[in-house]
């Protein structure tokens, strides 16, 4: 299977240095990224997401998005994740650097490694059930205002979301409110209006997220980012937005899917959200 | 420089997976371990708070204490670092994993890296110039209770009291009570009365923090092991404890130096660790 490792694509798996800070620290940020017949979707969103973080964390980084998409794109001819829907991630780190947690200006070089592959199993598009985890993220945190490598809040609500049956777990935040999902946005349909927790409550800023909010403001559906109680997800429909899912409508373990008007709503929402994903192809597929 | 990884003694640093969960998700632990003529000082209590914290994670580990001490040793001997104080990292993993957050049992297995480097400078033992950062630990996640791989929130607060020019951070917790410092936990002295956050608070349960609360007791020095408000830190005495530093005096930037009878209680202590290190070094050494 062959990766891009700054600069260089490359074969030979064992390829990350001992000490570079994201192995050693958790010191950096990545990017999943859906690949519809070899080409990535909302990959601009995607890279100024990455490179907010890195700014936010101070991560000097000097990434070239062309070269990139080259990257992205070669390697998914050479991995035959070119066809039908595949994933790339891209990982940013600080690179390597000397003992301790100080950030020693110009001796860092940033690491920047990218890998497709196809999907091992294929994408559960059904109801989600999901629970209300009971590790919560910081809302005052950097880490949860941007895709960091610090993941493990988010690893321990996903392993709890399988030890209970379920697809996903809900984290709430310091103050118990609805954050996100252990790897995706989380939406509430209330009547006809819809409802998400903005970064501030520790939510994800999720690119899928971004697309969906605006699409549903061009399609005048009401959107309320807005601080949500826990209360709240019992009494509304849900549906769970990431980039390998889309949209997905979920359901609280042991409550009812979504009801036949919030079902439509979700319906309108992801055939908005398919089409601006189509846009979004073909505009990098002219601006190659 | 030699270093130790699964196993085996190797140089070609360049030797971690592209896969291995530790660089993706920052999904493990670590310790850092003082070595002193080639012996690590407390080497049992860092194993034991390692593997506590591969359980909490629920990282199936299969250390064995007896062949990383001797690993410990080799890089030592090979790396030049056997005399005087140098310090080893011990580094553990998931492992290489799948795509995703789920715990695949079964398909992962732990990647532990051992390295051990002398000083690139000397410790500085000097009072430590601290300021309260403003980034906030949260003392209801795992991540705060061991010493994972998301170190985030301290690496910024590590650069904030850089950029401050100070020699280190304390961080609050969302409560904004005392937690501990970047990489060190904090100790107030209030009269004849020893103080320190617990880790229910966010205080990473430091190896020499519990060396020094046993020393303390031993002493008859009276111990509070309670909450700490932020503007104690301005009416108390202060000191910092890591692996590294071991007891190190502490003012808040501006602020004055531990007075002569809270210097003469750290003092004290100091001399108590000082002892129980030599201790611990000779066990280490009969055991071998």
């Amino acid at each position: 299977m062959a990766f891009w490792l700054n600069g260089e694509v490359r074969e030979e798996r064992t390829a990350i240095h001992i000490a570079d800070r994201g192995f050693l620290l958790g010191d950096g940020v990545f990017e999943t990224v859906l690949l519809v017949e070899g080409r990535p979707a909302f990959f601009s969103a995607h890279l100024r997401r990455m490179r907010a973080g890195a700014a936010a964390l101070g991560i000097e980084e000097t990434i070239d998005e062309r070269e990139l998409a080259h990257a992205v794109m070669e390697l998914g001819r050479r991995n035959e994740a070119d066809k039908g829907k595949a994933w790339a991630r891209l990982t940013l780190t600080r690179g390597v650097g000397p003992r301790g947690l100080a950030i020693v200006k110009g001796e860092l070089t940033p690491t920047l490694l990218v890998t497709v592959n196809r999907y091992a199993a294929p994408i559960d598009h059904g109801l989600a059930k999901v629970i209300v985890s009971k590790h919560c993220r910081n809302e005052h945190s950097l880490i949860t205002r941007w895709k960091t490598l610090n993941y493990l809040d988010n690893i321990l609500a996903k392993e709890e979301a399988v030890v209970a049956g379920a697809d996903d777990a809900i984290m709430l935040n310091t103050a118990r409110r609805v954050a996100c999902a252990s790897a995706a946005n989380v939406f509430l349909v209330q009547g006809e209006t819809l409802k998400t927790p903005p970064p501030e409550e520790g939510a994800m800023p999720g690119v899928v997220r971004g697309v969906v909010l605006e699409e549903a403001q061009k399609a005048g559906i009401a959107i309320e980012a807005a601080p949500v109680e826990s209360k709240e997800l019992y009494a509304s429909a849900l549906f769970l937005t990431n980039s390998l899912i889309g949209l997905r409508a979920a359901a609280k373990r042991g409550g009812r899917a979504p009801g036949a008007e919030a079902s439509a709503i979700i319906a309108k929402l992801k055939s908005c959200y398919e089409e601006a994903m189509r846009a979004d192809l073909e505009a990098f597929g002219a601006g190659l």
